[in-house]
């Protein structure tokens, strides 16, 4: 099959039917009519086979975590998800892996209501890099160096668990629902438009909790007080366990968001992400004075040596 | 060095001062005001080492590539370009490679306007994937599937320059003005949004003369008589050299445009390229008749076995 044949039996029908889409899959470049007046949200996250997951993993986690990667860092955005384009490389052409990554592609597509506009599909090392498109009312974008000294500190889901799946998977696991955190991420992209207006600020924190951390609070001018024993650790760690804690603070790939909000809005934002499904926990507060500090019931804990998980530094 | 210090060394001063950019690099996405009422046009093609470069083409060269061969889809849909997000997969943290890399790509940017909004950066096989954003009023975008019988068939700059190119480094060749077409082109971009309006028609003929306008015809639902005598070949080409005559007809990686136009227009549009510096040459016409049909001097001319160079196909 040639690189047309690809495109039209497994893309073009993931092109949705939405009416602002005024050319799709199938020219030089797709045609699109943003709604007038918002802003565009960009963003473009790629997967490399055994740097961001690893040989044999399945090709519906392909598709599927491709798309969750992108759609949380909209979703720290405060983004509508709305049109992705998705360049793909796979060394042969491989009906079966196609197929499974088309499916798990569409099906995150369809939650999330992302229309596939274009792209392109080359031989080579097996590799996916999804440009993801959205949209916001002018001036509402959450940024990362927005926080403010006294605001609260939140995170969504749980700390650790897709670390937890990628130990798994290194040690030869290859089934059950343990993996899904670090294979098939979940990221709670459908609260970032409630949090618009609402948080002061927010980032994706796939690098590592106190990493992303970081970066807001380098971002913002800003320190943070962290309370251990607060964190949502995921089930099955121990926050006891010093390796346990560290894979939580610091092990990367959870797509989940730190959000930072005044304390008078903590209520609006618990509430509403109740609404949506999604856990949001109250983890520390943003302080004037600069440094992240970890506490552990009032007792300083020192903060781990690895802050994060970097992907061009991981391997080498 | 880590992904972070990459981004803030050699790309985040490709992000240009444009006030549409409200965000550029640096959070979990771009935000982008584009201008009230205007289409987006999007797009996104990839570099692979040993399928569209090869491996030791300078670094240099893959920058101004890369960004040349997304313009090229933009100018083939009449779109002006404005933004860029960029995912770059290397083998190694490569200080000369990425400063000649950022330089070229700089280059061409510079040149087209284009700001550098997102992107990322990945250890891995080295491959480059760009998504470019362009701008055009409402209606205007330029499509293949517009065509009509009579009207008239033209090229721009001449065919087969990067086949020859290409044969020229698979011999040794590693240096010479020959080597450009295929490792620098220069696609006229600029021609594009003249074209709004004027030409009925437009594709890009990187995957081939031959390949590409077959695709115009049959969204266009034509055929076309095309004159071997009129191709603009490139220098060191020669019509009746079988061998010749294909790698313009079929070479492929010249990005260059293949544009229809009504007989009346015709005028309007040369003297518009002559301003702009695009060589336009008048190759053919639209037929009722479906069907391509090549001649020399009246006499019929079988079309060539393979019509084009297809980028999934071209390595198995």
């Amino acid at each position: 099959m040639g690189e047309f044949d690809l495109i039209a039996r497994y893309f073009a029908p993931l092109g949705g039917a939405d009416p602002e889409v005024r050319l799709g899959i199938g020219d030089d470049g797709a045609v699109l009519a943003p709604p007038a007046g918002d802003e565009l949200v960009v963003t473009c996250d790629s997967l490399v086979e055994g740097i961001h997951l690893p040989a044999g993993a399945p090709a519906v986690s392909w598709g599927r975590r491709l798309l969750a990667v992108n759609l949380s860092d909209l979703g720290a955005m405060g983004a509508t998800p709305r049109w992705a384009l998705l360049a793909l490389t796979i060394p042969e052409d491989d009906t079966f892996w196609l197929e499974d990554f088309a499916r798990g592609f569409g099906e995150r597509a369809r939650e999330a209501r992302v229309a596939l506009v274009g792209g392109n599909t080359t031989r080579g090392p097996r590799a996916a890099t999804l440009t993801l498109l959205g949209t916001l009312p002018p001036g509402s974008a959450l940024r990362r160096n927005t926080g403010r000294a006294g605001d609260l500190v939140l995170v969504t889901g749980v700390l650790g668990a897709a670390a937890l799946g990628r130990r798994l998977w290194d040690r030869g696991v290859r089934a059950g629902r343990r993996l899904e955190p670090y294979l098939d991420p979940d990221p709670p992209w459908r609260l970032g438009p409630f949090l618009r207006g609402r948080a002061t600020g927010a980032i994706d924190i796939s690098d590592g909790f106190l990493a992303d951390l970081g970066h807001l609070l380098e971002a913002s001018g800003t320190g943070a007080e962290i309370e251990i024993g607060a964190l949502p650790l995921a089930p099955g760690l121990d926050r006891v366990q010093g390796g346990d804690l560290e894979l939580a603070l610091a092990g990367g790939d959870d797509y989940e968001l730190c959000v930072t909000v005044s304390e008078e809005r903590l209520g609006v934002l618990t509430a509403g992400a109740r609404d949506l499904g999604v856990r949001l926990t109250r983890v520390g507060c943003l302080t004037s004075e600069p440094g992240l500090r970890l506490s552990d019931g009032g007792r300083g804990v020192p903060t781990p040596r690895v802050m994060g998980h970097d992907h061009f530094r991981s391997v080498s």
